[in-house]
C-alpha cells in the first residue's frame, strides 16, 4: 500500500501493509517509520521528497475526515470562492494558499525585523477611537459607557503617527490594521486590511524613498525571489508620468516583460498637486490635508491653489499603486489655511483637528513618512487574482465572513445596554 | 549658557553664546556642534553623557514651544491621569514613559524572532467577526450592507486558531488585538488590550510550558534584565495552590524578597476544575468551553461534573495571573457534550458553534496553546501601578480616548446608513 502522509511542509510518500488502507483523505494520523532511499525507477524528481519514501511502523489514527466538500490539492481557483470561504479552514490545506500564508508571515517578520534594526520602534495605536477624514466610510461602535455616543475604527493611524513624532518617539512603525466601510473592488478588500505604517522625525523626502527602496529591494529580491527591472527605481514628476503613461499609475514592463511572473518594475511619483477638483469643482487633497506644500508653492495658496504642488510621494509596481506616504505639515497655521480652503467651518476644524493643532503648540519636529498595504503588495509581488488569496479569513463581496455567518442579529438586552434601536 | 538637549536617547549638555539664551523649553532645534570632553570638576557621573558636552555651532530653531500643561520630567505619577491623558502626545515625552514604549516594542520584537526561529507563523485573524463565548460584554458594529446586522469585536482570536490548527497551521502566533466592554479594573484597561496568542497542534501540556517557560526566561533575564526566584517555574495543581495559598493567584516571594523590584517569582497551576459553579449554582467552565477534560475523568462528565479536571494551566507571576491557556477539545461529540451541560439548546450550539463542530468534522490535528496579554505581562515585570503606563493611548475607566474626544456623537446621515437610532 502507498500513500502521500502531508503535514506544512509538504508531502511524503507512506509505504506499508493493509493498515493503510483503512485510511481515508485527510484522515490525521500520528506514525512511526523509517526514511529509506527509493528504489532508483521510482525515484520522482518532481517532489522534493521524492527520493525517499517512509516504511511505515505503528499507524494511529487521531482524527477521521468525512468527505470534503471541495478537493484541497489544485490551486482551488476554479473553485467558486463563496464555498472557499465558506470552508475556509479547509482552503489553506492547499498548497498555494499554505505557501502564501507562509510568504505572508516570513514578509511581515523580515519588514519587523529590518526596521527593528534601523531604530525604528512599533507603537499600537488604538482601534477604539475617533472618526479620521482618511475619504471613506467609517465603522462605528456604540458606546455603553457613554450612550449616544460612537468611537470610529480608524481608517489608518496617521493622527496618531503624528503625535507619537511630537512626543519625540523620532522613529515610528506598525504593522497596522486599517478599516474601510466602502464597496469591494479587485484590488481591495472589504472591511479590513493591513498597512504598514511607518513614520520619522528630522527627514526629508530624500531619505524617505532612499528608505523605503532599500526595504523593498530586499524583501523582494531576498525572502520573495523575484527580480526588479530596474534599479535604482526610477522617478517619475506627476506630470511627467501623466504625460508619459496617461496615469500615475503605470507599467514599465513590455509585453514580453509581463509574461516573466518574478519580474517587479517599481517606480516612484513625486511632486503630486496638493489639491484636485471633485466634480462638484470642491477641492479635496490629493493624498490627505496633513501633506505638506512644497515651500516654494506656498504663496499660491492664496493664489491659485491647485497649482500648488506638494511633498507627497507614491510608490507603484506593475502598474498598482502600492504605497504611498508625504512630509506633513507641521506649522499649525498652514493646517489651518488647509483645512480652511477644504471647506470646512472654524468650529469643525476644532472639533475634528483640535488636538493635532494644540499639540503642534508644543514643539513639533519635522516628519513625514509613508505606508503600503501588506496584503495589497504582497498580492502583486506574487501575482494572485485577488488580495483575499492572501488574507486568513478575508470577508467576502458582501461583507459577510463566511466561515462564522457575521455580521448576525444582536439581541434586544444587548441593544438596549448600547442604547440603540434597529431601524425597521 | 547652558542647555539640557534632549533626544529619544537621552540629554546632552550643550555649550553657547546668547543664541542658547532665545530657547525656551521643549522648543525643538537642530544643532552643529562639537563634542568635547567636559573639565574634569564639570563631569556628571549620573548622566550617561555626563563626561561630555557639545559645543554649539549653529543653531535652528525648527519648532517654538508654548508653555506645557505640566512638566514632563518627572516620573509623572502625581499628575491627575485625565490630564497625563489629555496631553498624552506630551506625557509620552517623560523618560519613564518613553523607556516604557521602547521596552514594550523590545518585547514584542523578542517574542517574535522567538517564535520565528521555532518555526511558528504570525497568521492575522479578523476583527470584524462574531461574538465569541469568552464571557465578557462584546462591542458590536452595525453593519451597513446586512441592515439590522452587527459583527462583534473578538474577546479573543479563540475559535480562528483552532480552525487554522484544522487548516494544517501547525504552529500559529499572533500578537492580537482583543476587545471587551467590561468595566476597568487596576489590573485591566477598558476596551482594548494586546494578546499574544499561540496554538500548536501534535502537542501536549508539558511541552507549552516548557516552550511557554523558555520564552519568559530568555525574555525577562535578557531582555528586561530581571532575576528570577525559581528555576524551572515551580508548578502546583489547583488543589495544593488552593490548600497553601488559599487561592490560584499566589505569591511565592518573601517579604524581604518583595522589596527587590527586579526580582520575579513565576509559578504553573495546572488541574484546575473544567467547571465551576455560579452563585445560581449553573456550571460554567473554569476557563473557556474549548478547554479538554483529562481523558480518566470523562466519565465523570455525567455524574459528577464538578469533579472533572482540565488540561487547562495558568501562569502566575508575583501574585498576578499573566498567562493562560489549555489544550483543545477536539472530538466534535465531548465538544457538543460539553456545550449542553454548559446549558445551551441544540439551536444554540448550532448557531454558536456549528461551524467549529463542523471543522472537525475533517480531520482535526489535537492541539493546545496559551495566551498572555502584553500590557499586564509587561506592567507586572516593571511594577508598573497600572497596565495603562505601558500604553502609548489608552482609553480612560469612563471609555473616553482624552487626545482625540472620543466616543462623539454620529451625524444622522450615519446612523440613517447603517440602519440604526439613537434611543431617547
Amino acid at each position: 500500500m502507498f500513500v502521500d502522509l502531508r503535514d506544512r511542509s509538504g508531502l511524503v510518500q507512506i509505504v506499508g501493509d493493509q493498515k493503510l488502507g483503512e485510511l481515508r483523505t485527510e484522515d490525521v494520523i500520528a506514525l512511526e517509520g523509517t526514511v529509506k532511499a527509493r528504489p532508483a525507477k521510482l525515484v520522482n524528481s518532481k517532489l522534493p521528497t521524492g527520493e525517499v519514501e517512509v516504511e511505515a511502523g505503528k499507524v494511529t489514527i487521531l482524527s477521521r475526515a468525512a468527505d470534503l466538500p471541495f478537493e484541497v490539492t489544485s490551486d482551488g481557483l476554479q473553485i467558486k470562492e463563496d464555498l472557499r470561504l465558506k470552508y475556509r479552514y479547509l482552503d489553506l490545506r492547499r498548497p498555494r494558499l499554505a505557501a502564501n500564508l507562509k510568504k505572508r508571515h516570513q514578509m511581515v517578520s523580515f519588514i519587523r525585523r529590518w526596521l527593528d534594526e534601523r531604530g525604528f520602534w512599533e507603537v499600537e495605536t488604538p482601534i477604539l477611537t475617533k472618526a479620521t477624514p482618511e475619504g471613506a466610510r467609517d465603522f462605528l461602535v456604540p458606546s455603553r459607557l457613554q450612550p449616544g455616543q460612537f468611537y470610529a475604527l480608524p481608517q489608518s493611524p496617521q493622527q496618531y503617527k503624528q503625535l507619537l513624532m511630537v512626543a519625540g518617539v523620532e522613529k515610528y512603525f506598525q504593522i497596522a490594521r486599517c478599516f474601510r466601510d466602502e464597496d469591494p473592488r479587485a484590488d481591495r478588500a472589504y472591511g479590513e486590511f493591513t498597512q504598514l505604517d511607518l513614520e520619522l522625525s528630522f527627514t526629508d523626502q530624500a531619505e524617505i524613498l532612499s528608505l523605503t527602496e532599500q526595504l523593498f529591494t530586499s524583501l523582494v529580491e531576498q525572502v520573495l525571489g523575484k527580480k526588479i527591472l530596474q534599479k535604482p527605481f526610477p522617478k517619475f514628476t506627476y506630470q511627467e508620468a501623466v504625460k508619459q503613461f496617461g496615469d500615475d499609475k503605470f507599467d514599465l514592463r513590455d509585453q514580453k516583460q509581463r509574461q516573466d511572473p518574478d519580474l517587479l518594475a517599481f517606480a516612484w511619483v513625486v511632486d503630486f498637486p496638493l489639491f484636485e477638483k471633485t466634480e462638484t469643482r470642491q477641492l479635496r487633497p490629493s493624498h490627505h490635508p496633513f501633506t505638506a506644500p512644497k515651500d516654494e508653492d506656498l504663496p499660491l495658496l492664496d493664489q491659485d491653489p491647485v497649482k500648488v504642488r506638494s511633498w507627497q510621494h507614491d510608490l507603484v509596481c506593475n502598474g498598482h499603486e502600492i504605497a504611498g506616504g508625504s512630509l506633513r505639515i507641521t506649522d499649525p497655521q498652514v493646517q489651518h489655511k488647509i483645512f480652511e480652503i477644504l471647506g470646512h467651518t472654524q468650529q469643525e476644524i476644532q472639533q475634528k483637528f483640535g488636538h493635532l493643532l494644540e499639540a503642534f503648540r508644543y514643539g513639533v519636529p519635522p516628519h513625514g513618512g509613508i505606508a503600503f498595504g501588506i496584503d495589497r503588495a504582497l498580492a502583486v509581488f506574487l501575482g494572485e487574482p485577488s488580495l483575499r488569496e492572501v488574507m486568513a479569513f478575508p470577508l467576502n463581496a458582501s461583507g459577510q465572513t463566511a466561515v462564522m455567518d457575521a455580521p448576525s442579529p444582536a439581541d434586544a438586552a444587548q441593544l438596549k445596554e448600547l442604547a440603540i434601536n434597529v431601524r425597521k
